[in-house]
């Protein structure tokens, strides 16, 4: 089925096509009295448009939000929320009217072309359509809303590793982050980066990546045992974008290698909460936060368009074969790195309001 | 807040606490008319339940599930689902009565006890209550009613990994699976994990590992684009495991690691559907099922609960010292896998009731 | 489809056929720290319970509730809410095996035999099955729950007509509802609601009943527009409640025969909050609560169950006739009254909840 | 707290203001392939919109829908549904920019004024933000996708009562309906509620009305027991459309007054399925449709907005007097018919869709 739905409490509906007019996210739930125009949204989206470099698409878009309901006038002429849902649309300008008649007929492998034409019979085939990473500006779009909520959490993402060269965590310097086209924590990660995605760029190849995403000043007692985990709900989030294919909190699947010993997190005596001698859980246990930074790790595969052409088959099931040509994403986890900032800040806004309402 | 309730169509809200005088599930938008009776479900409990081998904790328990809802007289006497809501219950009876003082002031670090409190003031602290992986047995419960819904899928879990030591593949065998008390499906992996297990347990340490899924017969096109879908969805459902802490889908980490070219999934033509060259995928593209075997891989902690004493905090703040004598797995993903596959189970059996709601 | 749940953030799930072992509800979402036994909520399902009186049925049920699980120690020794599934149950005791071989194979009309087994190809028919208005002893038991979430509430729910025979607004004393086997305000028309409900219990016939309830010290503010408003998730939560037809909030369908100036609820200024000279609205504007009492009307039907043959058919589609031999209400809004009650409980448990979250 | 989704399956999600720049609807679990253009919607939104005759406000709206996404290229080059998200936007352009000093510090008594204030600390006051009826436009464009899932049923609503003047049943001409300015099925009373509606419209006063809404064709076996009746969620839908303020299915509060005899539905043997002799359940019981024909009967009391002064508060607290001059509904049920009816249409389809999925 259709579900374009996110959230229990804090909740957003997203909509649009790749090629269609416009794109959009519907927020609901918010609290009222936030100060919200524009210009507290487009940053994000900024961060996530393409054509920013030569080492993401060239597709050129303004990617410009509009506030279409639920902001009415605040103090000092500001704008703030209302309580009423807020409607935010972005019209997709560089639509290329190239022709589409291969991919109308020829499933691209890897891509979302043969299941959606499983599940609904046929499907908007113009670049994608509904299962385009375009879709995700709504989402960047939303989390910046989220944002407001959530003041004294800071979220920071950034690509640990590409093609399987990996940042050093003993180079990590948050502000390295958004100096280079990589979201990359390490300066000398990003120098060996951008050899290494113009390479596969020049050749029609991809890479896949892995993006850490960490939250800081999330209070203990976030999360809504059992089904509604803050760690289930953060794992659906990420592993709902598009090319993800894996998540660990925490030590994740390192976890699973060490001894109970190694794992331990042993705690102390600290000023208003106790201290926490390391964080191999990730700051969540039992699914509720432990008031340690919110880890979360996720993979990004390569794209599937790339210039070696590869065996596939069309829709009456006949052999084929399909190579991209012309722009896309050597890397798509580099611009699903605002995204993956975007879904834990909407994560954690849903479970703060989540919390009041039981807990008071 | 407290969230019991998994699914969108196929619902099943569970509860109860590790020492209370029971647990349950209650599955609701299950179809009518499927035979159903205790001897259904059973089996799968039995699995699940502890104290089968000296490698699992040594707590008792009978686990019989009563069905006290939702199934009337079928044909030739049989019973079976009337389409009403299932109500399951497990009865408590080996709630040792031992003395709770050191872990009802102390807090034992890995576990929920300090995000538990933190959250809502104050935990049944018997057993770990609601925390305690005693609630999965509810899950195992309401999977074996999904499993109904699913004749066309057949779904098998194993370990594939304990401890760093990995079972080879090359020596997959599906009839080894229930002949060893590690659910390891290569026989010369399972011998070494006794002596691997067996040295934690006598050590009272503890062990991680990595559980792998396969559904397959599952047909292309489940799934419910884009915050409902079906890899988002089993994310969710298996990181809410407890001591999960990462989850995967066909290839996951390693295809990080990828170039498209090597992670390219060609189709050819087939009899009825194409055939997939490759499945790195993992049965799931775009959110939504491609006809080929849904992969699963969970990474389990090992259990915070060890000989070994850990620095920790009571409740009022001040340092102390948290050690676990007794019963308890020394590898919790053991006895995870029962639970990973109730989980496919129950993902895969809404997401069928899903797609046919919109798309008939 | 079965949809057993109710609610947003205090949601609670029913389970349970007439004739099954037992019934029940799992409440989850409910605050902790709040004092829950056994004895919070078995007066309510005292008042609802069968065989009080001649002018309801002879079943006999103890509807006993037992508290499963959400629930531990407290201060005093008491027992309070945990924040996790509060699991209740009653079992039936008074399942009379008597020979459903006549309901099983003919549609009673006016019951939910036809369109159940229209719906899922077959029923449990004894007793109803899960349309039994049984199923509303598990809502009296969630609503007593609710209650505890609504201190600064009272509510008080009253049968206003019987067999269009109307209780006098003029005679209304609070004190004499509890005083007769009527939920009547009126002593004068209590004493002729027996003879009339004796007349139609004697003769086999049944009688239509209104009730009335209203819930003082509800705060301004509560309600979620506009698609969970207040008055739309009342309405929702008594339309639902077996044999219920009709439902009107404040002056409700009197209000659709008044002009503007004669429905007017003028405001004035008060102490805290304004005061309102009238309340045609019934505590409720634009889906939100005003702060004046929250008051609903609603309309009981005549049970179907009566002694005077009725036309039908059986299974196979044959003609048939049907009439209800034995125990039976021949008023069924009497014993309707508190599961008014609980309903109102529930829904404004759940919006004051729902409001903390997004306002705080 | 703002919840703007209604629906289960069939979802959808309003937003926008009155005098905000557009308002719309997102809807999301559409199958697929049904053919769907601007041209399928905007008759119903015409019906709906404002300044059609003189009985209605005069207000000037062109109420022009656009669909931004969720169709594509259909058959013989027409528009067809592709299963996700249907995003529909209507402009706003008649946002006369008069003074809102008055009511922005002053609670007209009736509207939500007040209640939003009490709730959000603040609102949009120019045309009652997002309290006003303009969000209807919303549901009725929405309502018009829900048709086209139920192409075997025919809805239709009409005024069966204006200020207390009902239509006589024996002048019922379906025909008539849209041959009015009233949605009026009998001629005779259409001239009558002219005089009175004009009457009513020159003294700046205001009149309540009864809107019915039959739906015939609908099978029996939609609805989803026991919270999700089909009758419960007519409830909600119905008494969530604004002015609201009672609901009836079938014979509803007259049923209240009947014997179980006078109230009876006697079913004989029929072609397909069975006849019933009667229609007092308004075509549902326990909850799920019986085949025979769905009656709503719908509530309307006279708008707040009228001349007359009458007393009220400020925000401050102060004793004022409100009265509304310039352009508003003498009978807001009017327009509210159409409402209905595409309320009813999204009710029916979200449970066709269920009942699908739980029942094939």
């Amino acid at each position: 089925m259709s579900w374009n739905t996110f959230g229990r409490v804090l909740r957003f509906t997203t909509w649009g096509e790749s090629h269609g007019p416009a794109l959009g996210a519907v927020v609901d739930g918010c609290p009222p009295g936030l100060l919200l125009d524009e210009g507290a949204i487009q940053p994000f989206l900024d961060a996530r448009k393409p054509g920013q470099s030569k080492f993401t698409t060239q597709r050129k878009e303004a990617d410009l939000v509009r506030i279409l309901s639920g902001v009415f006038e605040g103090p000092d002429g500001q704008q703030q929320t209302t309580g009423t849902p807020i409607s935010l649309m972005i019209e997709n300008t560089d639509q290329r009217s190239k022709d589409y008649s291969e991919i109308a007929k020829t499933y691209r492998p890897g891509h979302a072309d043969y299941s959606y034409d499983a599940k609904y019979g046929f499907r908007d085939y113009r670049g994608g359509g509904r299962s385009s990473a375009r879709e995700t500006a709504a989402r960047v779009a939303a989390g910046a809303v989220a944002r407001l909520v959530l003041p004294e959490v800071q979220i920071i993402a950034y690509v640990a590793e590409i093609g399987g060269d990996a940042a050093d965590a003993a180079n990590f310097d948050a502000a390295e982050i958004a100096g280079n086209p990589f979201w990359c924590p390490d300066a000398a990660a990003a120098k060996r980066w951008a050899a290494l995605v113009d390479d596969a760029r020049k050749a029609g190849s991809s890479l896949g990546a892995v993006v850490e995403c960490v939250a800081t000043g999330v209070p203990a007692g976030w999360g809504a045992p059992v089904y509604a985990k803050l760690d289930a709900d953060l794992a659906a989030a990420m592993m709902g974008i598009n090319a993800v294919k894996g998540v660990e909190i925490g030590d994740g699947f390192g976890a699973a290698r060490l001894t109970g010993e190694q794992n331990a997190d042993p705690m102390r005596p600290g000023e208003d909460v106790p201290e926490f001698a390391a964080n191999h859980a990730g700051g969540i246990a039992g699914g509720i936060s432990t008031g340690q930074p919110v880890v979360v790790r996720v993979a990004f595969k390569p794209t599937s368009s790339i210039l070696t052409p590869v065996e596939t088959v069309d829709r009456d099931g006949n052999a084929a074969e399909v190579r991209t040509k012309g722009r896309h994403d050597p890397c798509v986890g580099i611009r699903g790195t605002p995204v993956v900032e975007a879904m834990m800040a909407l994560v954690l806004a849903d479970h703060k309001l989540l919390h009041r309402a039981q807990c008071g």
